[in-house]
């Protein structure tokens, strides 16, 4: 039975920029990838032949491994174009008499498109055979709104089993997110100590230094809390807080991080002032794209509770933004100081654009003298140089993942949606107690504000430089 | 008051080789030894002057400090050289004679002399105006064997009250030996979870590159457990091992690590050959001053429990030797296995040739895998350049230490006759059960009975290469 991967909004950004790049990859290096059919749907005019051209030129450009002609043959052999209009219920009738002209029977379809088509293409394919069978890859966003997206994901899920809906998350397709599990679970070191008795606060930070750039348009509408804090912050801070699953699966693992998001304080029991800060970078409102008087807020930093028995009493606080100091991803376990006099232990996962783990312990000052100073231990693993080189890229990895069903790779449903949820009450609360978005400069650590926030609670944001 | 540090056997390879560097050392930076006059005593025939132009060339030879002709002159003239036959006690009216002259009223006796001098220069010092009152430093060997070594203790002890009575471990003034109790006790992430319930087995591993060299005449009445494991190693164990004392001072650091060196399971509990295992490198008879038929241990493997709460459960390894495949001295903390498909996580403390620390931690394997593998995170201290230029030596730091009174940098003697004991005892069940003396080739990292040692207990040397 012939396999095919179907990409829906063939000819857009994404499938230039990140799927042919990984698909070349994955037919170079033997991944499972490479046993499928390329089938990309688009809405242009374009013949095989013309788009394996213009493929070629982005594989030059964006992928990993070196391009070589007879290597780019190969899997430009695999490549079909295939003209529809996706959004026409009657085009489908058709795109399974190509299925079936070709013996494909086994499916994976991409909808790299909006997600006002989701529903369209997904009814649709309800009438190929073979179809609901298969499996389907989504992008955020998924949807303009959480009542939206709910409904979307209703009628998705009619023709789709939730089992068979793979939503990409490309955080969790990162060397170190992937490694927060075995971190926590597979070093008595940590395992031992992570819990609230010994950890006094967890620190999430998701930093960049560049604007909107050129997706002003979409950012306005989504925001650091929709674009960063209620998907991958919160993908993130699940994984650090969660329980040992029972296996290691997909609904394992999904189950303990839905337990986290449940546990969330809920909003209305801290004051808002407390729990949410919202900025807004000088210059935004000037940006292409972007309401002159926009309100979005291109900064956030949260102080959120998990109520259970491991987490209470121990805030994690999550900040993320655009146009600051540096880009940066790394989550800081905070660990209590031993005595008022000693600094803090803090356990550094690095998650991009470095890759590591560091520890910041105490120890003797080198001399003759008892004074205690810090030091790191470090283990940088994106300076090995072979592993720079070697490792795949997140949409290869998330590619092979979903052929091969590792749902914990991926994000669920009821995840988004609680933590969907609850980013919308906080910002309702927020805007109810008409707290300010307050303006920082581009280029700084993030608002005075947000330093405040933390320091009336006794703590202040973890900064290794 | 003038102070005086005076030198018995100051024409001996100590004093040249170390004490008047680190004299010279601690004279340029300041050190609290700058304060003293140093009065070198000794049976040859030197004026003053041709003392110091001795002096001169020996701290060219070894200083850390970088050799000054004005630097050395300022520390010069405060040296002056006594002739004096110090194992006559009627010579000692003419060195009371000689120190009131001078106004000296604060004294530091260090005796660079071997044990049977111990006693006789104490009793001659007894009838020195201010002498009782001074300090003595030591150097090991206290005695020729342990019964020796009591009566001499009980003689100096007639004359200095045991507060007064320095002995010096060098392995103390090492910065990693020094740091060990900042590492633990200052980092909750080690803090806590230091005893047998998370911890293996400690394994103290102190090898020489080198054979016995030009010290065969020492080291064939010595042997390995004498020269190293009943001083230094068991020193390193007690301070690994030791309760948290209630203030980092010097009774209650030696009271706990006296109480760690009480709690070793007495000989005869365990089968001797799971305890001990000696053996001597091939080679070794045939090397200056040593009998050609000697049965002397150049190499000692021991497995040592600690019965307390704390430890029970969790053996402590030690091995030490000479002519090993390399110069290394580590304490290898091993804390249990999450799961047996999973490597231990282990903190190594490196305390010479390089200091510093590193952790083995487990993390899944970079690319498209749920493979685990071991990284290291690693803190050189001894790779910074600047402390490495900067750190004063274990001799200067002991001798500020002493003026300073700081006694937990000095060895007491009823740690080191409980060592000293406990490694009796243990020679003499090796001897009545007529274990072997094993034999090793040079450049072993050890004789392959001692990896059969822990192998039967499930155990492995730990080895970071």
């Amino acid at each position: 039975m012939v396999k095919a991967l179907t990409i829906f909004g063939g000819t857009g950004d994404l499938t230039f920029r990140k799927l042919l790049p990984a698909l070349y990859n994955g037919s170079v290096s033997g991944a499972e990838s490479a046993d499928y059919q390329i089938l990309i749907i688009g809405r242009r005019d374009y013949s095989t032949e013309q788009y394996r051209e213009l493929a070629r030129g982005w594989v030059q450009k964006f992928s990993r491994l070196p391009y070589q002609d007879a290597a780019f043959s190969r899997f430009a052999a695999r490549i079909e174009y295939y003209r529809m209009d996706f959004s026409e219920a009657s085009a489908y009738a058709a795109l399974d008499a190509f299925y079936a002209a070709r013996g494909i029977g086994e499916h994976i379809f991409y909808l790299a498109v909006a997600p006002r088509f989701f529903g369209i293409i997904a009814e649709g394919l309800a009438s190929v055979n073979g179809a609901p069978q298969g499996k389907v890859i989504l992008e955020k966003p998924f949807g303009e709104n959480l009542a939206a997206a709910k409904a979307l994901n209703a009628r998705l899920e009619a023709i789709f089993t939730p089992g068979r809906i793979y939503r990409i998350d490309h955080y969790l397709g990162k060397e170190m997110v992937r490694n927060i599990e075995t971190i926590r679970f597979s070093n008595p070191l940590f395992t031992n100590l992570w819990d609230a008795r010994f950890i006094e606060c967890v620190q999430i930070t998701a930093s960049e230094d560049v604007g909107v750039e050129s997706r002003g348009g979409y950012y306005e509408e989504a925001g650091a809390l929709k674009d960063m804090v209620q998907n991958h912050l919160f993908q993130i801070l699940s994984i650090v807080a969660m329980e040992r699953p029972y296996e290691f699966n997909g609904a394992d693992m999904h189950a303990e991080q839905l337990r986290v998001l449940r546990a969330l304080r809920p909003v209305g029991q801290e004051p808002i002032r407390d729990t949410l800060l919202l900025g807004q970078y000088e210059g935004y409102q000037q940006e292409n794209l972007v309401d002159p008087h926009s309100r979005t807020e291109t900064y956030a930093a949260l102080r959120l509770f998990i109520d259970n028995d491991r987490w209470r009493g121990a805030p994690f606080y999550i900040r993320t933004g655009k146009k600051l100091q540096k880009r940066e991803m790394e989550v800081a376990v905070i660990f209590r100081r031993p005595r008022p006099d000693v600094a803090r232990n803090v356990l550094i996962i690095k998650i991009q654009p470095t890759e590591g783990v560091y520890l910041q312990f105490n120890i003797q000052k080198p001399g003759d003298t008892e004074e205690i100073t810090q030091a790191k231990m470090d283990f940088c693993q994106s300076c090995l140089l072979e592993n720079r080189i070697n490792t795949p890229e997140a949409y290869e990895r998330l590619l092979g993942a979903c052929i091969r069903g590792e749902r914990f790779w991926f994000s669920q449903w009821d995840q988004i949606e609680t933590g969907w949820q609850y980013i919308e009450q906080l910002r309702e609360a927020y805007r109810a107690e008409r707290l300010p978005l307050v303006n920082y400069a581009p280029g700084v650590s993030g608002p005075k504000e947000a330093d405040f926030l933390l320091a009336r609670f006794g703590h202040a944001w973890f900064d290794d430089d």
